[in-house]
């Protein structure tokens, strides 16, 4: 049974009908790019344009006043400039709009009067029991509500991940990111200044959200830090959070009160405080992401033990020392491993992990190497080193061939297509198969910067990283997690 | 004066004519991949395929052995079978070749055997005073004389940055990044096992080539350490050694001994000792790249206090953490300064260090913001934050507007369009030109995904990379190497 707090936040993300105050017509105007923006995403619901100057906008009916819209309003957007927003949200209160998306700035962080604008304005909406999200906030996206309205204008594609974030411009970053990898993203607010729905409401509101499967969280303070530890506890043994925290140096904290100003006072919460929590701490933006893809789509490993299998020696030096720094350990290949592939791999293979397969790009050899370390008792986790990917090499040798022999037989060059897609294809379906044939992470990484990383194929997701060190630390992280879940969920 | 050593080995890199031994018309065979490579590289001197079995290659005419080809060879790039390599050698001796690049494999990795013949090869070369890379070697790149032979069948760009890998699958990674990235290569080489040319004998190849400015080394282990560390000490004092050192802890040294077994009993070169020769040490293969284009683009800073500027405040939080972790500081900003900026921004702007523009899209604050801060002499070093790639964002809105309202009128959208443009334009002039005109590094973060790490304009080129943290590390391994630097060049 849901709760009455995350009914009303639902209002933010589930509207039935969307309102625009402030829509305008002037790209360089907030309540232009968003409105296209929102418009684009393909809302099912009725979008209400209102400015009282404009009949239409975008070729569409434009309202000139809340009241006089056509039909009920679940979620106001409110764009319109700071002076006008306290008579709209008393429009919003007698028009009973559920929720406010408040994107307007010039509160809190523009100084003292703004702040009191912020305070009274808060208290306005809690008494109508009206949610606001904002204000000086970036926007929402729901990609199950088909709703994009964010200043930074990305798409990504739909996902489990929910991302709450007290900076903007730091949120659109990694919704890029996302877009740009391919990861699926669930929802996203950026809660700005927190006039009344805070990063702890949000964590809360995806904890009982059941499409939200990964919670990512910056921020760089909270109000009251121990509803926050508590709420992220309760989450952490439901689904992983995975959070940057700003401002963990005197650098970074003076820096942070001088961006969300408002919280100067707040209770500071530490990396430890966070880690005792089950909150997975991430060291920059970046590993949001990379942490995000794996805990997405891959089960948890069960111990440190990892078998790396690569198709060149350097990669696999390499991860062996990020391994070793991260905590991880290369055990040595059991004797049935080693029979196994003795009849697989030329004679003067390494013997031992990681596994070499020195070039050989032969889909028999790989599937079987790493269906032998998948399946063998002594290990936890497999790295995937240069297999994925190979067949990208192939596409370039075509277009040179192509280029320098136009003359060059065309059968043979699409034979060579053929094999390097259905060899492609085969490794997607390996991994997969294996992944979810014995419960066990594979993280692969891949040489090709055409691919992204989470990669849909049949009814798996392949985890792609372009580096072993991005694939280790989300392995490193992976393993924290379940290592703190093992020891809350044993008997004391 | 160039040394005889340097003279030798430029045969490899700026051959008058080249000889490929084994070339092949069949796709999946290395000597077919590397000769259309070489074809399409665009390689001004002749280039002859030689193989007894086929009349034309890639419709090009094919001679039946070295001897039959119509001229004088200088480099001969061997790709036969590991059987026939040697009597290629005694041909590419009688042929009165300068360099071999042997790419076979089969040698010192393939046990005792293969490490016979290799020491044999290796004496026969020597003493017919050629120089010999490899064998088992992914090959060489020489932009600068239009040469590429890799197995990777990346293409970079011209620049002014060498590598010098002992691990193909490695290099080809750091040369596929340095092609999309936009970052100019130099030189290449894959040193393989080294029977000859081996990794300081590149770096002291590399010193005395006057084209490369930046030289990268990927390396497990080397045959004579105290020699590596006296050319690395004489090197670095007159450009950058950016090195990774694969095997740096038990499991990844495991794992090198496997790799590069013929090492195995090689000096152990440490940290701390490439430290003190001067070579800046990368932690993972993106950080060669990442550090590269810094050096290249940019003068040292001199010293570690850090302006930073920014777009939006969460990117100078995490900034100001990274600065801080990094022995880099953000001293206050100086009272002309204050007095600069308080007429530019609004009244409730930051008056910190972070800078935040607070999302103002404005030409003239963002120049005027950066000159001030670059020019004063507070500041060593300066970090702008999300200036650059706004553009970027106005082409996704129009590009929804057209979407969403083909009726939309179109002498808007164009002029969207050019005003991005300029203002995208005017801030990589500005940023070029500042760093031109105070002799300071200015490094830019973007949100685009677009940009490229190396974006040139007009005379300059402008770095930009996707994250603070990519940016804060290259900054701090410049300020490394300058104090290293000054501490070399201060009287004792």
């Amino acid at each position: 049974v849901a709760s009455e707090s995350f009914k009303r936040i639902n209002s933010v993300f589930y509207p039935s009908s969307i309102a625009m105050v402030g829509a305008s017509p002037n790209l360089y105007k907030w309540g232009s790019f968003l409105l296209a923006n929102l418009i684009k995403g393909g809302f099912k619901g009725p979008i209400y344009p209102v400015n009282p100057r404009e009949k239409t906008i975008f070729s569409r009916p434009c309202y000139p006043s809340l009241a006089e819209t056509p039909g009920p309003v679940e979620l106001a957007i409110v764009v319109v400039p700071v002076a006008h927003v306290k008579k709209v949200i008393t429009e919003c209160i007698a028009k009973q709009v559920k929720a406010i998306l408040l994107i307007t700035s010039g509160f809190s962080e523009a100084g003292k009067a703004g702040h009191e604008l912020e305070l009274e304005i808060a208290a306005m909406v809690r008494e109508a029991g009206i949610r606001l999200v904002g204000p000086n906030t970036m926007g929402i996206i729901n990609t199950h509500a088909d709703i994009t309205v964010t200043g930074s204008h990305t798409r990504p594609l739909r996902g489990a991940i929910s991302l709450v974030s007290q900076s903007g411009n730091l949120g659109g970053q990694v919704l890029g990111w996302a877009e740009n990898m391919g990861i699926g993203i669930n929802k996203f607010v950026g809660t700005g200044n927190e006039g009344d729905v805070n990063v702890t409401d949000m964590i809360e509101y995806f904890r009982e959200d059941e499409t939200t499967k990964i919670i990512l969280a910056y921020f760089e303070g909270v109000e009251d830090g121990q509803r926050f530890l508590e709420v992220a506890r309760k989450t952490s043994m439901e689904k992983p959070i995975i959070a940057l925290k700003g401002g963990r140096t005197s650098a970074g904290s003076r820096a942070a009160m001088s961006h969300t100003g408002s919280l100067a006072g707040s209770y500071p919460i530490t990396l430890g405080a966070l880690a005792q929590a089950g909150v997975i701490v991430a060291k920059n933006p970046t590993e949001l992401i990379d942490f995000s893809i794996a805990f997405q789509h891959l089960p948890l490993p069960q111990g440190n033990r990892v078998g790396v299998i690569t198709l060149g020696g350097g990669w696999g030096v390499v991860a062996s020392d990020e391994c070793n720094e991260r905590g991880l350990v290369l055990p040595e290949l059991p004797e049935e491993i080693l029979t196994k592939l003795d009849k697989l791999l030329p004679s003067f293979w390494s013997r031992g992990n990681p596994i070499d397969l020195v070039g050989q790009i032969n889909p028999a050899v790989f599937r079987n190497s790493l269906e032998a370390v998948t399946s063998s008792e002594a290990f936890d986790a497999v790295l995937d080193l240069g297999n994925l990917g190979t067949s990208h090499f192939m596409y370039r040798v075509v277009s040179t061939v192509r280029d320098i022999d136009p003359s060059f037989d065309p059968s043979i060059v699409q034979i060579a297509i053929n094999e390097a897609a259905k060899l492609e294809a085969g490794h997607l379906r390996d991994v997969g198969d294996f992944i979810a044939k014995y419960n066990k992470p594979i993280l692969t990484v891949s040489h090709s910067e055409k691919l992204q990383y989470a990669i849909p194929f049949g009814d798996n997701v392949v985890v792609a990283y372009p580096t072993p060190e991005k694939a280790i630390r989300a392995l490193q992280a992976m393993l924290w997690y379940r290592n703190w879940k093992a020891g809350r969920t044993k008997p004391a």
